[in-house]
C-alpha cells in the first residue's frame, strides 16, 4: 500500500499526496520509507517560507502570491504550519477561509500541519511534506508559519527563500520578537503598507539590515583565511580587479536583502514581490548560493534526524531500563543530569557490542 | 577556576552565579562539569514558569510576584528568556526596566538568557541555570518566557508550576496560538482584568479546561487498567466510599486548573496568585505529583541531552567526513535524507568499534 502511495505521488495524484503527508505527520515509519522512492525529484521545487507575527497578513499574502504563481503557469503546494493561518485550522477557523478561489484549482494543493494541535516534530514533518509535494510535481512549495520562536525558525530553515512579513502598528513587543529572526529573512515585506507608519517600518528594517551587514563585515575581517583581503586576492586571481565593492556580489552575504511594501488585501505590490522571489531564486541557482544553502540545510536536518533516531532508540528499549535507572539517580541527587546524559550516550555508543 | 565557581555558588556568591550562568549559556563544557558539584542542591527550589503572549504583562506580574515572595522571606531568582521582557533585553530595552525596586535587594537575582540573540539551546541553558540558582540557595526560581511556540513550551517544561498569562483584547490570532499551549498551564491568570472582556476570557479558559478534562476522562476510560472503574475500586479499597466525584482529588489530572484575575500594574489579585502558586506546590509535594512530574521532566531532559551529545559527537568528528559524504549524496539525489540519517545513526552505534 505504501509503495503504491509513492508511485501515485510521482504520478501527481493529490489524494495520495494528502495521504502520504498525513502518514508523515503521524510519524509513520513505513511512510518515511517511501521517501527513498521519491528521492529522484528531491530539490526540484522552489521552497518559499513565509513567516511573520500573527496579524501581519501572511495568509492573504500567500493567497495572492498563489494567484501570481498560477498566472505564470507554476503549480503551487502550500504547507500551513501557522496556528493562526486560515489555511491551517479547518475546524477552528473554517469560517475565515479566504482560499475559496483556489479550492477548485488542480494546480494548487493546500495542506495544514497544525490540525493535530501538536507542534513537536513539525519541522521534520514539514521537510518531509516538501519532498512529497515536489515528487508530485509542484514547482513552488510555500511553507507558511508564524514567526516568533526557534521552532518556527527551524521549520523555515528548509526553505530556499524566506520572506519575512512585517506590518505597521503591531507595537514594540512584536517588533522585538522579530529581531530574533531577522537574520533568516531573504526578502522583507511590509504588508498593510497603506497604514500609517509603513515607511518607518521599512526604515527600521533597513537600519537593522545595515547593522547586521556591518557586524558581518567586521566578523569576516577577523575570520582568519576568510578575510576580505583574502577574498579580494581570490577575486583578483579569478580575473576581477579592484577591492570588493560596498554592495558585494551575490553569495558573500554582504548585499542587503530587498524590503518591499505590499497591501495584500488589494494585491498591491504582490506582482513585484513575486518577481523578486523568483529572480532571487534564479540568481542563487546561478551563483551556487542555492546549492551551498541546501547543503547546509541537509547537514543540519541530518543531525536532527540522527538525534531523533536516538530518541526512538530509547523509546524502543524502554524495557532496558537504563534511562529509568539514571532518571531515579538524578531525582535522588546522586547524579547530575549532565553526567547522567554522558553516561547514557556512552552506553548508546557501546550499545551494539552487548 | 571552574571548581572555585561551583563552591562560590554554593556559598551564595551572586557574582559567581552570574558568571556560571554565562558560561552555561555559552555552552562551556567545563561549566557543565560544575553541575556535578551542585547536585546536592538539585531540586531544592520551587521553579515557576510564567508564560503568555507578548503584551500580556508577564513582566509586571513577575515583578509584583517577586515582591510578594520577598514579603514571605523567600529568596527569588529570575531567568528571563522572553525577548519582549524588560528583564531580558538590557541593551534594547534598558529604558523599559521596571525592576529598579528589586535591583538593590540581595535576595533577588535577575538574569536574562536572551542577550546573545540566540534561541537555540536555550532550553538546556535554562534548565542548567535553574541548577545554579538553587545551588546558590534561591527558594523560588521564576522562568519568564513568551508563550507562543514549541521551544517556549520546552523551556517551561522544567518548571514545577506553570502560570499561563492571558489578557483581554489581544484578538483571535493570539488566542488561537495560546490554544496550542493550554495543556501546559497549572494556573491560569487573566491579567489586565480591569479591561473590558476579562470575564469573557475567564469563561473561555474555563470552557477550554472543561473540554480538555472531558477528553482526558474519555481517554482514561479507554486506557485499560487505569479506568475510572478501576480507580473507583482502588479508592474503595483505601477506605473511601462511593464513586469519584466530578471534581476528582489532586493527582489524577481531572480537577480543573485555577483561573485567576489580576491587574499587575496595581498589584490587584497578585497576593491571591502567590498563595495559589505556593499552595499548589505544597499539595503536589504531599501527593507525590511533584515527584512524578519531575521524574517525567528529568527523563525528557536526559533524552534531549543525549541527542545533544550526538550533535556534539558529529561536531567533533567533522574530519571523519561521514556526515559530509552523506550530505553530498542527498544533494545529488542518490539518497533520501531519511535513509541517510539511518545510515549515520548505525555508524554512530558502531562508532567505538572502529
Amino acid at each position: 500500500m505504501i509503495d503504491t502511495l509513492a508511485s501515485r505521488c510521482l504520478d501527481g495524484d493529490t489524494r495520495a499526496v494528502a495521504r502520504l503527508i498525513s502518514l508523515l505527520e503521524d510519524g509513520d515509519r513505513k511512510a518515511f520509507g517511501t521517501l527513498a522512492a521519491l528521492k529522484g525529484r528531491s530539490g526540484m521545487a522552489h521552497v518559499i517560507g513565509i513567516t511573520g507575527p500573527p496579524g501581519s497578513g501572511k495568509s492573504t499574502l500567500t493567497d495572492k502570491l498563489i494567484g501570481d504563481f498560477r498566472l505564470r503557469g507554476l503549480r503551487v503546494g502550500v504547507i500551513a504550519v501557522d496556528p493562526s493561518s486560515p489555511f491551517s485550522g479547518g475546524a477552528i477557523l473554517g469560517d475565515r477561509l479566504r482560499m475559496q478561489g483556489h479550492a477548485t484549482d488542480p494546480g494548487v494543493f493546500i495542506r495544514s500541519l497544525a490540525s493535530r494541535g501538536r507542534l513537536g516534530g513539525l519541522s521534520k514533518a514539514t521537510a518531509f511534506a516538501v519532498r512529497a509535494l515536489e515528487a508530485a510535481g509542484y514547482d513552488i512549495v510555500i511553507i507558511e508559519t508564524v514567526g516568533v520562536g526557534q521552532s518556527e525558525v527551524d521549520i523555515v530553515k528548509v526553505a530556499d527563500t524566506v520572506v519575512l512579513v512585517s506590518v505597521p502598528g503591531l507595537g514594540d513587543d512584536i517588533q522585538v520578537i522579530k529581531a530574533g529572526i531577522m537574520e533568516i529573512g531573504d526578502i522583507f515585506v511590509v504588508n498593510k503598507s497603506d497604514r500609517d507608519g509603513a515607511d518607518r517600518v521599512v526604515r527600521e528594517i533597513r537600519a537593522m539590515l545595515e547593522t547586521q551587514a556591518m557586524l558581518q563585515r567586521g566578523r569576516s575581517v577577523d575570520a582568519g583565511p576568510d578575510t576580505l583581503a583574502a577574498r579580494n586576492a581570490e577575486l583578483l586571481h579569478h580575473g576581477q580587479t579592484g577591492p570588493i565593492p560596498e554592495t558585494a556580489p551575490p553569495g558573500d552575504g554582504f548585499q542587503l536583502a530587498p524590503v518591499l511594501k505590499t497591501v495584500a488585501e488589494t494585491g498591491e505590490g504582490v506582482p513585484e514581490l513575486c518577481k523578486v522571489i523568483l529572480a532571487g531564486f534564479e540568481s542563487a541557482k546561478t551563483s551556487g548560493a542555492l546549492e551551498s544553502r541546501r547543503r547546509t540545510s541537509i547537514k543540519s536536518q541530518l543531525k536532527d534526524l540522527v538525534a531523533w533516531h536516538v530518541m526512538d532508540y530509547f523509546a524502543d528499549r524502554d524495557g532496558d531500563g537504563h534511562l529509568d535507572v539514571l532518571t531515579e539517580r538524578v531525582l535522588a541527587r546522586e547524579l547530575d543530569i549532565y553526567t547522567a546524559a554522558r553516561e547514557l550516550f556512552s552506553a548508546l555508543l557501546k550499545g551494539e557490542k552487548r
